[in-house]
């Protein structure tokens, strides 16, 4: 398979990182553009496909895909793009909303444990645990305090993952701020969005210094080698969704995923 | 909409149904054929794409459509096939295998009820609780009394759903012996598919009298125009795909889905 470096994009472990360094367009570090991301895509759907057969029969690893950004950064539409190129038997997406009354009663990993990867599943999570350090932080409903207890839970827990053998990979997705006013404005011009909108879509656009600050803290005090966050340029969707596809494809590529063998012997089949 | 009359295959409840009735491949009884076949499905596709949002943004009604068949007969693949056109966040395939031993501990609509949609969701039964009335009976673990039960006990769970919102559409997925055969020898002959094989994949194919005889009942006994079955022509995937996908469609049409208002004054809204 053609390597692509994701390096660029991985954010050190233990390293301040600024936002402000990534680009959210794709212009100075080379990749493709038009029509070659579509083929791209294309091409990364296919693989993704077969490696997800594979991991699914090997039953020996498990994926977790983490998506997470500002509102409009394009969570729900990466996950539709990328994962239409498999059936739906073999993957699970999960979207965590603001915690039930049963779920806030409960340490604030327990509905997120619920709902992770056995070996041969393949989950996705349309937000996750990271909403609280988050919003949670933004907001000031936890202190200093808590938080940096929870990125060292959030650290044991993924770890105890990565133990039963699943990877967790982990996407930010980075929006410029005058790319999220286009696309509020365009829910806006669309009726059939109109439901889904809140108050705090809008509201939470003012506190895009907060967010940015919490996010620079919490994915540097959570970006490890086993479960990675990564910076998605993700103002250009053909670019974000093809960028996500490779990145998935090259983290099942490297688990050297096998077929099991028959469990029977075949050649003494005889068809009536 | 294009209206397409479902009722040939429809199972008249209470009317013992003979399989052999109906055709497997799609000859006499009319519809599209060739590349038709493919637009007919990208439309239904589109279409269901769209009822899809419509009915998670209402969560008026839910939607549960169960496959059932031979061995071979497509389960996988139309679920691949028609589902593909959906956000994998909008639809939440279940398969149901071998019980586990706390699940045979329980009744059998347990493990069953426990992953039902709610209203807002769309759910696929890769096989269900009729396994429990099928190859149970087939392979004599349970007996005529307890079997008449069973439909009883289906037909009251199904009702149930309904009241709740939630429509039931039942396909079974009508192949016939010969295509069987086809099917079994591409799967020795994919060295990709061995794996999965099993003994009882072979085995199964000489009760298939029996099995023909079983599944007749229980479609007879559970089909009613709340909870119906239909009998899909199967022999021809693409055939089978595009049935399926306008059945949906056709189902989710009749709810008569809307979308919500929004939930604020929207023309307040100022963007920074």
């Amino acid at each position: 398979m053609e390597h692509i470096d994701y390096t660029p994009w991985y954010i050190s472990p233990k390293t301040k990182c600024l936002l402000s360094d990534y680009e959210t367009e794709p212009t100075s570090k080379g990749w493709r553009s038009g029509s070659e991301l579509e083929e791209h895509l294309a091409d990364m759907g296919d693989k993704l496909d077969k490696l997800q057969s594979t991991l699914h029969a090997a039953k020996t690893r498990g994926l977790l895909v983490v998506f997470q950004g500002m509102d409009t950064a394009g969570k729900d539409g990466v996950i539709r793009s990328v994962f239409s190129h498999v059936s739906p038997l073999g993957v699970r997406a999960e979207a965590f909303g603001v915690p039930t009354e049963l779920e806030s009663r409960h340490d604030f990993l327990w509905r997120i444990h619920a709902k992770a990867p056995a070996r041969g599943e393949m989950v996705i999570f349309n937000r996750s645990h990271y909403e609280d350090v988050l919003v949670t932080r933004v907001r000031g409903w936890i202190d200093e305090e808590t938080c940096q207890k929870r990125y060292n839970d959030i650290l044991h827990f993924e770890s105890l993952l990565q133990d039963a053998g699943i990877s967790v990979l982990k996407c930010y997705l980075h929006i410029s701020k005058s790319e999220q006013k286009k696309r509020l404005q365009s829910r806006l011009d669309d009726q059939r969005k109109h439901w889904k909108l809140q108050p705090s879509d809008f509201g939470d656009r003012d506190l895009w210094p907060q967010f940015t600050q919490a996010y620079e803290e919490a994915l540097s005090a959570t970006s490890t080698p086993e479960s990675p966050w990564y910076v998605v340029p993700a103002d250009s969707k053909p670019y974000r969704d093809s960028f996500v596809a490779g990145l998935i494809v090259q983290t099942l590529d490297n688990m050297k995923l096998k077929m099991p063998k028959p469990s029977f012997d075949l050649s003494k089949v005889k068809l009536s």
